[in-house]
């Protein structure tokens, strides 16, 4: 029998799912033609049915019941858009064993618990779809299964948390350090009142591993992820950065080469001339290396109401395509193979250190002396800011092992002559 | 019954042929992975079986009879990868009607006959797929078909053609002349001898004819194009335009408004902080502005053996799973109305005009005077290089109609003060 009404539930109504009603009624008529039939939003779950919504909603559509949604037989499509993992994950497995597909944009669940989700999405033969939970309205997740399936991919490379990218920008052109550019994010909404998953890394790290599971083919699981925060980060280390012809951004950094694969997030420099160095303030961008496609980078918002939405209410039309074809699960699951994660000792990178020392002779051959002795090698030396007795020097490495990196700076560290290891940022080239 | 193998034949074993060649066979185990089974090339159209084609080849793999590939009961997909129209079209009109889904590189084919190919295609419930035809490796077909799916698409803006944005890229970094950076891409293979597809502009329209097509739901054919190429293109203009903040690219432009749709291929001066303006050498992007996701931008190789190969095997691989699903036709034709497109003069947007004036008083009065007169109003305006009893002066206008700028330049040029008008470039933000 063929339907004539895609039936869509909704288990959220906050910003997203705002957007997700926004682009369902505004974009009506344009979205049935390319379905084939009309998509319709039978059942919104919220806590509490008599808020204000800031949208017109028809009598009815607001249930506090979960049921409505998730048993409804009017409802094909389950959109997730509460996050969280709980409810949000017993939620949306039932839906699945229900026979519902699952669109959601919820990144923390689907970098937790993808496994669960995808095997019971097999199980019952539903079509699991997440697009927005990366890069928000930024095709990334598609392009990457399907239009880059016959590649091998070699590296992913993203600029994918809005927030830490807006105050790092600030912070490079304005000079402002990281509680101000924080402090003016939280006043402009851009980071919340505890700013820790965004300026950790955490968020950037669940959507690595996602990005990673599906260019590797392996499930790569977020405690697999090595995470380090911009919190660290200053406005001198931006203008040395500068100077030497970089910009630091919160890098999301997945490899994988005949050593292993990679996984990790943290603040790093790279040349001027990279295409992600221009991507500033919220926007988003990921960069793939594949072995036939060479260099593509995919760009935009990667948050919003109506971007994220615009992924959302993507999935949705494609699960309705598949649901009116009776073919759902045709691009579900794609990690085939079991693959190591690399600890990050054994990764290698550049390096920027900088260091506060005694102003005296022969402070930096004792540092390079240690720096030698661990097979770290000096690409460059900056010395500057002599103040009588102090002095800064600003070191940055050839490509090295991370291992012996850190095996050096332990004992550079208890040199009498250096005061203090004042950062160190990976160089990306 | 289900399938265990799916079967290709090329039509072609040109650049892009070897590539899908290699990729088949290099990924091949990766491949079968994601579809399901082996995908494999049961037999390849070439005119002359007995030259080295530089990659090994199973015996009797090559064929000169067209019909061993489309009438092939063991191929299910044919891949278009010769290019031109003829024969090309008739072959693949015939694999389509003889059942088979068809996967082509070719954007004359496509941008000049593309109704054609999917009446036959919709006709035969087969899968007619084109992801290389346009940016070579760069996925924005498919992204365009599915991910933005939700989005009324507002405009559409790309750097389409490599071969331009090499040479305009080497004549603002060098200062070359248009001579010297057409000789140097001929040099490096960038060009051909007859380049004047690509200076022309008329390669950059045959993709811009299909992106819009698709964007906008209806179908844009090349001869609705505007075109302008890059020949009068100075590197004196663009030194002006960098003086000025902006960069040239050759720019495919496609909008959308209430005021209907426009399409047009010309040279343009960017601002630099547009993400476009980076694209350099023979990178293509490709820029979408949607009601929901806002903006977003595609960037990669926009040609080359393995970047386009990157995107065919994708949709043989696409086509393949719709073959195993009996369910190909899942994407075809989207051009579901019929809008009509404006002509160039009820286009708006800014100008920069360069004009070589007699040095005396009241020639810039005289010439501002007739713009006024036209409802052109300037932003800017630059003399220099005055040489004794000659002078340069480059404007820059608000905003105007086409036509109105168009009906001034005619009055202008008829002014005794005014000896030649150098250049005028549209100016886009």
């Amino acid at each position: 029998m063929s339907k004539n009404v895609i039936g869509v539930g909704l288990l959220g109504m906050g910003t997203v799912g705002r957007g997700v009603y926004r682009i369902l009624t505004e974009n009506r008529s344009g979205i049935e033609q390319k379905v084939g039939v009309p998509v319709e939003i039978k059942k919104i779950l919220v806590r509490d049915t008599a808020k204000n919504r800031g949208v017109q909603l028809e009598e009815g559509v607001l249930t506090a019941d979960v049921d409505e949604v998730i048993n409804n037989p009017d409802i094909d499509i389950v959109v997730e858009v509460m996050g969280g993992i709980k409810p949000a994950l017993p939620y949306a497995l039932k839906a699945l064993k229900n026979g519902k597909s699952l669109v959601t944009a919820n990144k923390d669940m689907v970098a937790e618990h993808g496994k669960e989700l995808f095997e019971a999405a097999e199980a019952n033969n539903s079509d699991l779809l997440f697009e927005a939970s990366v890069a928000g309205g930024i095709p990334i997740i598609r392009p990457l299964k399907e239009c880059l399936a016959a590649n091998r991919i070699q590296q992913v490379i993203g600029i994918i948390n809005g927030t830490t990218n807006y105050m790092l920008t600030r912070m490079s052109k304005e000079g402002l350090d990281f509680q101000t550019a924080l402090a003016e994010a939280q006043a402009l909404g851009y980071a919340e009142a505890d700013p820790s998953s965004d300026v950790e890394g955490y968020d950037a790290a669940r959507k690595l591993a996602i990005l990673a599971s599906i260019a590797f083919n392996t499930r790569v699981s977020l405690n697999q992820v090595y995470v380090e925060g911009i919190t660290r980060i200053t406005a001198e280390d931006i203008s040395y950065a500068a100077d030497l012809n970089y910009v630091v951004k919160l890098l999301g950094i997945a490899k994988e080469s005949e050593a292993g694969v990679e996984v990790h997030v943290h603040p790093a420099m790279l040349p001027k001339t990279h295409p992600l160095a221009p991507v500033d303030d919220v926007y988003n961008a990921v960069f793939v290396s594949g072995d036939a496609v060479g260099d593509v980078m995919f760009f935009g918002r990667g948050a919003g109401e109506l971007p994220t939405a615009s992924a959302v209410v993507a999935d949705i039309m494609s699960a309705a395509r598949s649901k009116l074809k009776h073919v759902p699960g045709l691009y579900n699951c794609t990690c085939f193979d079991e693959k190591p994660v690399k600890s990050m000792g054994l990764t290698s990178t550049k390096y920027y250190i900088r260091l506060n020392v005694d102003d005296r002779p022969g402070v930096l051959a004792s540092i390079a002396f240690v720096l030698g002795n661990n097979d770290v090698s000096l690409a460059s030396v900056i010395q500057k800011h002599t103040t009588g007795q102090a002095a800064e020097i600003v070191l940055v490495t050839h490509r090295v092992l991370e291992q012996n990196l850190q095996d050096a700076l332990k004992i550079i560290k208890e040199l009498s002559t250096v005061n203090e290891i004042a950062n160190v940022i990976r160089v990306e080239e």
